[in-house]
């Protein structure tokens, strides 16, 4: 099949095709509506980007009166792969060019092995959605990474949990393997894309995701756009003191909040709970797997057991904490909780939307949601094709 | 004299607008070099503008080779008025179109004296800088106000240092009175604006602009734009915990930063460090004016007395806890520290930047300044000049 060679020409066919991606098949006239451009121009833009093969005629529209229009809409060739790299597994899914999910794999996975055994995987993965039928190729990949990366060269910088990865050329390496253009991002900013494009976060402008996994970070959203920082680490909440002269954190520092709170700290500290004999639940878990993970918490939880319910208490308060003095400094207009931790469900939401409502400034919580995320593991995914689309339909 | 009647009709003009009021004369030629505009085009929309009479001709510019160009530039006639009000002082200055300070005035005021008083004494500074020369009258006039403020409205909303002012029509009330357009903005957000129009942050993009005054907020400029929050809070750090179960804050709150550092905590310290017979030095200056002032600190510490020091120290550990979480949450490429409290100086300044740099994450700090702001008691009056003149060069 013949990949995606062309690339808008201009600002006017990048918003339409973006138009076209967000609302699926639409009449010229109503896209008339939503551009400022003239008539002729408009018609100009479109009957070019037809040309490109972007773009098709699709059937006619609905009649406004008058003689009907056609809708046009986005070449249902177009295939985008989204990649979403975490601490522990790998999600890779391939989407059509409205950025629906047409399959997705997931599978463990250990980071710390470093980027060429995990290429590796992700690689055979997307071989197998290739030969199962959605996509015969892929037009672009977004990939997201556990830690904080050099954006506008897809270079994950000075990762914490990713040794190995400092510096590793992640987007030339993937775009030579894939055959097409890359975006490389951290996996928080993919989430709360994803939750912008088709999930929760959808009517938001200005935005904070918390993705608790096993670390805990935060993708920042003002005015509709993901905002990185100077060097690509804004909103890597996971290391902001949560107390002083705390536990040590593996970050070498003290009191972090991720030393307290994220699937990491709560398997040890269950693990604990079991040693000093505060769980028989956990501690019938502990026996059955030989270790314990956020999601035996969460079942512990979800059947009664109190130690299991206090860790998730304690948590969401210490992510409270942390979030209601970024809540107070961002005023948001919402707050998205997400990650593989919000198995954690309502015992978490309920902690940390206690603390916020409390110590927050009241201006900034009068009228502040605070949600799980919608979209669970295909966050990620759709926030990684989105990326890659948001680059390819901008002008060349 | 006929007051700026005109508006650019379109963005192209509202462009070279900004440009000539960033840059001051400049030719037509050098205008092509930095406007993505066909030549013919630029030509129409500066004559367009000569025609308004906000735009003047100037002389030759220097020869490029060929025919030497005129110079451009921003009607000479033009006067903005910026209006800084703070807790207990009013600063009122006007400017030339290039935000240059052409007079400046600075009355001490209690902000809790309501709106009606406080503004019956701006209206006079204003009269007074209107006789003494600098201005006829007011194109437009930039006004800040210590609290946050629903923008578009220009309306003060539940300030917490600014009883009577809930609600108050600043923006309608103050154009009515003075007969041009009015912009209404917090003073944080302002002390920003004006250091990136004419101080330390002239480059910066991402920056943090914290106001030590009586209390404390932060100014958050995203991609050289103050970003203001979804309810016009943003920034308001003052009421950030710094101590669980602390002190209690006039908020009603506790252990809110600004329950320990600020003008306001910072007298109340002081008094108290001469009760427990800790400062000979602020004994004497407690005995000969009734009461002690941040300034006093200052004056002590400058003196070298070992309690006004540590007074300092102290709270730029604890104002440096708080940006700590800021900074690794935000990642700027710059702070500017400004305000009433900046007399404290690098004693200061190092008890702040040792906590940020002990405490943020590693990639958010390699490379970043944390600085003194530049203008002191005219980056407010500048940022004000700068808000009313970003409006009033916008499309109509």
């Amino acid at each position: 099949m013949r990949r995606m060679t062309a690339r808008p020409a201009n600002a006017h066919q990048a918003r339409l095709l973006r138009l076209l991606r967000d609302g699926g098949p639409t009449s010229r006239a109503q896209l008339g509506d939503r551009m400022d451009l003239s008539r002729s121009r408009l018609a100009v833009e479109v009957d070019r980007l037809l040309d490109t093969g972007l773009v098709i005629a699709d059937g006619l529209a609905a009649s406004r009166g008058g003689r009907r229009s056609h809708n046009i809409r986005l070449s249902p060739a177009l295939r985008f792969l989204g990649v979403d790299i975490g601490a522990t597994s790998v999600d890779v899914a391939v989407t059509n060019a409205e950025l629906e999910v047409l399959g997705h794999l997931t599978q463990p996975m250990d980071v710390r092995e470093g980027p060429v055994a995990v290429f590796e995987q992700v690689l055979a993965m997307a071989a197998k959605l290739r030969a199962s039928g959605p996509a015969e190729g892929f037009d672009g990949a977004g990939i997201g990474v556990p830690g904080p990366v050099r954006f506008p060269e897809g270079v994950p910088v000075a990762p914490p949990i990713m040794p190995g990865w400092d510096g590793f050329p992640v987007r030339e390496a993937l775009s030579q393997e894939l055959g097409c253009p890359v975006m490389v991002d951290n996996d928080v900013n993919l989430m709360a894309m994803g939750e912008q494009q088709a999930g929760v976060a959808r009517s938001a402008k200005d935005f904070l995701c918390v993705k608790i996994g096993t670390g805990i970070g935060c993708g920042i959203v003002v005015g509709g756009e993901v905002y990185r920082g100077t060097t690509g680490s804004a909103g890597d909440i996971g290391h902001i003191q949560a107390e002083p002269d705390g536990r040590p954190c593996a970050c070498g520092n003290r009191g972090c909040l991720e030393a307290y709170f994220g699937g990491a700290a709560l398997a040890r500290d269950a693990e604990a709970a079991v040693r000093e004999g505060r769980s028989a639940e956990l501690a019938a878990r502990l026996e059955a797997a030989g270790r314990l993970a956020a999601t035996d918490v969460a079942a512990a939880a979800a059947a009664g057991d109190a130690a299991a319910l206090d860790l998730i208490r304690e948590g969401g308060t210490r992510t409270g904490q942390v979030l209601a003095s970024l809540v107070s400094f961002f005023n948001p207009g919402l707050v998205v909780i997400g990650g593989g931790v919000t198995g954690l469900g309502h015992t978490l939401l309920a902690a940390i939307r206690t603390q916020v409502y409390r110590q927050s400034l009241p201006l900034a919580t009068g009228n502040l949601p605070i949600v799980l995320g919608e979209l669970g593991p295909v966050a990620g995914v759709t926030g990684a094709a989105r990326l890659i689309s948001d680059h390819l339909f901008s002008p060349a």
